[in-house]
């Protein structure tokens, strides 16, 4: 079986770098098109779609899977549409490819300019969501570039019907049906092989836990867009306008608890603390969230646990607070400097220096200021969609849309130039 | 020895993080400051710089090592004061850090934007040439970063004087001096501690030869900038304008033979061949280069050698061309996609759509048309210095100055903004 995997991820791979030269050149009209075509596919066939999702729904209950992973592993009406809806979507953002920037002249007479040029063959590795598929392929071939899929073996049905919709919008286009390819095995070698063709493969993707990730990192031999933890900061500052204060902190908080961008370290001011937190407390503690405090926040506040130095780095993605009571706007920045995930951080404050000094030296991904958290987010920030939250520095940081799956090519135009 | 360096290597990089904060938010005057310094001190001591040279050129006589990397290790007057113009070069670039782009109001109400920032912690690992120390340890200061420069051991007194020089630009600008630290020892456990310091260390960026970059990819645990072959390719259109097409391809082989961005593969339309071939091949052969050609070149050209399939992929970096005629542009683009290294190629034509499709269809890092490859360098681009020519298609690609040091970090303004 390993052997037979190794040669069918040899081809998988093979042949996506042979067709990334027809998509990195395929017109917008032709890509849009694959999207309408795709999403109109996946409407027509929401009958087969249901069904075959009821086939891996049925498994995971038999291996007694838990309620959180069934609920993303479903597909229903609103979910089918959702998909389609995310494709049409992505057919109205404009083609990156293909745009110079600043083309200009040099003093030796050329124009030399930047274009922005797909990456080639994206690996997309992902867990129990079969709406992954629809979106991680229409953001690829969108951007220009062949992918290959490999979801989780628990929707192994669900993706192989998603990516017949697939087909049939690539033929409609007339673009070759290998530019988005979903690994048709269940074998988990299938995810080693993928991530070791450097020969084929340019960047791969691996959306899911943090353990999934951090697997891949290690045992990639292509370049990996990471996603690791989002230990996120608000820091309310002495100077904080206390109603502003107050509604950030909670909704960044209380929003939804299962989110990278949702606050986990609650910083603020020793000037400031006696003010706010009886205020914030009481919100938090009707939501029902646990508050594991530093020992002055713990005097503060009654049924305020000691936070522990473990507590400082972690990720809850679940109702649970650290907060501590920091001297200064200098303390709050040692503070996430050593503790933080360097994911997405804000300031609250109505004071103007600090403020300008919190967007400069916090070195994260999303820097704010009197914002909540959950802003941190490709649809926010304008990117149209997004493959997921950067938390490497090289190439891509934050939230990764269209422009996260291209790169930049120089070009250069002259007259017969030669150098002397 | 091993364990002191590993404790040696683990204390330089934790260093290097802990300053790393401070030389990112250091104003431009003050980094400008550090280089006008160090070029001064360059100056200063030039006595002392030739005299440890001088140990470094004796015990490398004494080893046999070659005349040309004699050449390369050698500092004298001119390359001395070269050092320091370079210094004073980069102090003249305007500061890349902290630009925000386009902060615009989303539907939201918030503002969102990017901020260029630095990338943090840089090595840089070089072979002979001790230049290499002020250039590198000049780019990446001058972009925020603090950085940990590892040269050859043929060079190690050399670059153990410059350090002291650069020492003395740091304190005179009242920067760290671990902002930039020349590794101390001679021990090669030493790279590999380096390219494995996670922790602390953002990014490496190997300069030398082939063997020396691939290993410490294959090695690093951290991303590498890599800079690997050069196969350029000019390619003569049928259409080409002759005067101009041999101007170009004779520059691009012979203006220099051992730089990546030398031309060696010509690709010459079958339409132009019989016209263009004679008057090219007597330029290159009165040049002394060794000209092998397909089948039908050799029928053309007397004195004309056999090429083999092995020419087609191998960057000669001497006075060798590899020579084939091509029945025309889609053949020429197959040709670059299976053999080329996606450094640099440039088309030769008058004809305005195949210009096009050569520009937006060749997937390499620079892409020209009527240029001799010999462009393919930051200072022609207007980068204004450049610490390598990166053949990765994630976060840089091509000349890599400033800019490619840095990478952006989202920032956002609102008013208590929160999310429903």
């Amino acid at each position: 079986m390993h052997e037979d995997t190794k040669t069918y991820m040899h081809s998988v791979g093979e042949k996506a770098q042979q067709v990334s030269r027809i998509v990195g050149c395929a017109e917008a009209s032709v890509k849009n098109r694959m999207l309408i075509k795709t999403a109109q596919a996946i409407e027509d066939r929401r009958e087969l779609l249901v069904n075959e999702n009821q086939k891996d729904l049925e498994s995971a209950q038999k291996k007694g899977l838990d309620p959180a992973l069934l609920d993303r592993l479903e597909l229903n009406a609103k979910t089918i549409s959702s998909m389609a809806d995310g494709l049409r979507q992505i057919a109205a953002l404009s083609d990156p490819v293909g745009a110079i920037n600043d083309l200009s002249y040099r003093p030796s007479g050329i124009q030399v300019g930047q274009m922005r040029v797909p990456l080639g063959v994206i690996g997309i590795i992902y867990e129990s969501r079969p709406n992954v598929t629809a979106d991680a392929a229409g953001l690829c071939l969108k951007a220009g570039n062949a992918c290959i899929l490999r979801g989780g073996s628990e929707a192994f049905y669900s993706n192989q019907a998603i990516a017949s919709c697939i087909q049939i919008g690539l033929e409609q286009a007339g673009l070759p049906v290998e530019c988005v390819q979903v690994v048709g095995t269940t074998d988990r070698a299938a995810v080693g092989e993928l991530i070791t063709l450097d020969k084929f493969v340019d960047v791969v993707v691996p959306r899911g836990g943090k353990s999934l990730i951090e697997r891949i990192s290690q045992e990639a031999t292509i370049p990996v867009i990471k996603h690791l933890d989002g230990v996120c900061h608000v820091y309310i500052d002495g100077d904080a306008d206390i109603e502003k204060a107050v509604r950030v902190a909670y909704n960044a908080k209380t929003q939804r608890y299962g989110t990278c961008n949702t606050l986990e370290t609650l910083l603020v001011a020793e000037a400031i603390a006696d003010e706010i937190l009886p205020k914030l407390a009481v919100q938090y503690q009707q939501a029902g969230v646990e508050l594991r405090g530093c020992q002055q926040t713990c005097e503060k506040i009654s049924g305020c646990l000691p936070v522990s130095e473990q507590d400082w780095c972690t990720e809850y993605l679940a109702p649970i607070l650290s907060i501590r009571i920091v001297s200064d706007l200098d303390s709050a920045l040692d503070h996430i400097a050593k503790y933080g995930s360097a994911h997405t951080d804000s300031i609250i404050t109505e004071d103007y220096s600090r403020a300008r000094r919190f967007l400069r030296e916090v070195d994260s991904s999303s820097v704010m200021v009197n914002v909540s958290t959950r802003f941190a987010d490709g649809f926010e920030y304008g990117l149209g969609a997004e493959i997921g939250i950067s938390t490497d520095k090289l190439h891509v940081r934050g939230p990764v849309g269209l422009e996260g799956l291209t790169t930049q090519k120089f070009v250069v135009l002259g007259d017969g130039h030669i150098r002397d």
